[in-house]
């Protein structure tokens, strides 16, 4: 029987990278781990075992070692659109090339007195940085956000007013526990250069969160989004997934005591999840 | 600024279910987690707080456990398509409602002398069978599939006659260590009803996978999809996900030893990954 | 102030080694991963970074591959302890030397018709064999064991008559699943050379769990233990630990549906926890 | 054949719980993850299937809660102390009674402007604070601690003056990276009440891990436990747990570019493991 290659990538993952800058006494560091894919015209590889169109992702590693020596990228976005752009001009057999980058949260010590230190860093947070390029032959694409973002309120949202049906048994509530871990995509304007921005959009992302009055997860979903595209103008789209890991209240009423909506049993299974994805109008 | 919503999706992931048939002292066992995601006209949630298109999440955790009480599914594509239609039922506001089930395979013991025993299991394999099934308004699509299978073949595995650029430092090699997680998806044909293939298929993969004389991880993926097809006609397109996780020989004749490529450091990043989907021409 | 070094160790862990036997076509496979602790007079690293007595971790990891290459271990156990011994020899600075060793379970596919493969292998299972050793200077300890091995019954399994204070809400019941995750840890008799009835102790675990009319996990942690004693002379004592990961049946009589005892929502937290050494009377 | 209960334990883990304490608008939270553990004279289950002298885990769960409700403790080790000494009170037959709180992090947010929010907080890192009671008929052990805190310090690390043996190719360094995963514990002492000096203690380990000249990662380590000890009066003896996640130096000079010590591959498997418990002389 004939069959039909509708479509191949490979590549290579989880490439880990310490970059430490030495400038004097002053060091910076950046960790990135790295993902790379190409798409394209591969189909002999398939086919045949002829591998001559395949650039080994062996050498991929080495690239991402070596062109990091070389580069003055202080952004993961930076230093992925440098990796496909040197990826494309020696690959022509390679329609499209993908690079995911992710970056580890190090932040400088602050000496007794609140001096920074000069070469010692801590990890903050289960939170990452991430940017994703997307190199076609005509157009590129370059996406920022995080993930892995951990927070909690403790008031100011509810949810009421849904939809019922036989197998319904949640009660109405104007007052529970918002927990999420957010994860954020969005995508640059074409042609930016500068990816600083992303501590701006993080902070709008965290201040929506806290400020809104929220009556569902989705709709704190699209005000966190319309926020980041209101301060935002570099950002064209945003995507955004939000599990709800709920804090379930304790009938402590059950023990002889008085529920005063303080004690919360926290669960990570099952989990409600939104998502949703908001544009420019 | 107006905004537009571009997508919007909602439901519950992780709602984990044990079943257990007892017919006389004999009883079967099925395990699933599943995810129930419903995509649609929910705007009005997200822009006003209007919660009154929305079933709860907790809801469709409850719908879970209640049909699955009335069922006679023994897959998880069966279950899931008797899920996905009973929410299209009551929920005309989703236009596409999609279900995902993880089965957990527990295997039925062997007493001493080879009886199978009526009410002990275990669980073989970090393995798991999938079912994903997508309902809109006029079509169904379901598909089946693995993950978690870890495979291994040491010999009949080459990757030589690469493309060379000035990063490339690997050497052609004839005979390596082939490691990897199958993960495959395939779409099944569109009203079938019963999907006991799913056996013959994963032992197609399997068997493939050992008899390949591999040029390339590409060249074994293309051979798994294509057998795969051959074999099943009830399937339409299966897409195979093969990370390559490198076993690197280790220079013991460092130590005065011979190389008899016997010893190997075993790593799971980074690694190669090869997808590929394949189908019917 | 002055301060005493109360304890201290070194060594490497997570060591990963794969070594292939290639006898003709017919290969075999041994997976281990390794973990190697000194612990000894290494009092003057601490305290004036004098690192004459230290022998490098890389060092460990290199003996790990060289011993490797020249040994004919094929137990767990027994590679274990060669290498015990190897670093004994050479570093009398250390009072005492712990190996461990955690082998991954790779089972030789079976081909069509049911002829085992020559080269293919399959992982099976989330389950680990697993062997320590401890090396002082006069004697040695030999364990070995099992962790990850998820088994389950679905019925044979009460817990009624317990004590019961203010805050107890549980009912007794005659009739739950019993699913738990089985880790042993069982000293062998010294002198031991031979560790092939590790097979013969794992499957009286098993056949144990499932036989044993349970009145509680205490009482099944003691017939398993008990029943390893009985039947494994080589074996001196027994320690294991024993999850209770509950099933909790779902009151479907919420939805107007019949409770048959068969549908449960699976948690693994929180969950009880039982563990109980055994030895010979 | 008789057999002997060498030794015993039951008790429930994983009991995750949050706690928000609403003082008018401004709340404070609290999220602890506790197992307890039971050790005493369980024979008559183990041997007879005769519960009445256990108290089921899931009692203890909702124990767990309900003095939760009732409590004023700010600490995790307050807070366990509590527990223990209720479970004491009424259950006699436990000789001794063991409780692990897990504290994370969470940390209020800062407005625009740096105003503390009343009830929007993030989660600060994989770091976790710890504490552990051990409550005997006679005495009280409180240990204090914290583990996951990754850190990195990018010069001031040598290792070089070591052993070698035939298996020995690492070369003596004087500039390497350090990175590890601070795991501490330590013993407050009896009678203690008061535990806020853990910031304190925290503190002077990732201090000391920035500040020392660091010849080894045991000079080190005994440099952080020898630091506490000095700054913490309250703290009786300290141990500690120092992965060394090697960052291997690339050598990019293969690719016709000159090494600068810059460029690093991130490994987290193997790596060194250093161990050491410090107290007072």
């Amino acid at each position: 029987m004939s069959v039909i290659l509708n479509q191949n990538q490979y590549g290579k993952s989880r490439i880990r990278l310490l970059k430490v800058r030495r400038t004097g006494a002053r060091h910076e560091v950046f960790e990135w781990m790295v993902a790379i894919r190409f798409e394209g015209d591969f189909e002999s590889a398939h086919r045949t075992g002829d591998n001559s169109a395949i650039l080994p992702t062996d050498t991929m590693k080495n690239t991402v070692y070596a062109r990091a020596a070389e580069s003055s990228a202080t952004t993961p976005e930076a230093f992925g659109l440098e990796l496909a752009r040197h990826f494309q001009g020696g690959n022509p057999q390679a329609s499209r090339i993908e690079i995911e980058v992710v970056e580890t949260p190090w932040q400088r010590f602050s000496d007794v007195g609140g001096a920074p230190h000069d070469h010692a860093f801590v990890c903050v947070g289960p939170e990452r940085r991430l940017a994703t390029i997307g190199l076609d032959r005509d157009t590129a694409g370059v996406w920022g956000g995080l993930d892995g973002l951990l927070v909690m309120k403790t008031t100011r949202s509810a949810f009421s007013g849904f939809l019922r049906d036989a197998y319904t048994t949640l009660a109405d509530t104007d007052d529970r526990i918002f927990r999420t871990v957010i994860s954020a995509h969005w995508s640059w304007d074409a042609g930016l250069k500068d990816f600083e921005k992303f501590t701006a959009a993080r902070r709008i992302l965290v201040d929506t969160f806290a400020a809104h009055d929220s009556r569902s997860v989705q709709a704190t979903a699209l005000a966190m989004g319309q926020a980041v595209l209101d301060g935002i103008p570099e950002i064209r789209e945003i995507s955004l997934s939000l599990p709800n890991q709920h804090c379930l209240p304790v009938d402590v009423a059950r023990f002889g005591l008085e529920n005063r909506n303080e004690i919360f049993a926290v669960t990570e299974e099952p989990h409600g999840l939104i998502t949703a994805t908001i544009g420019r109008g």
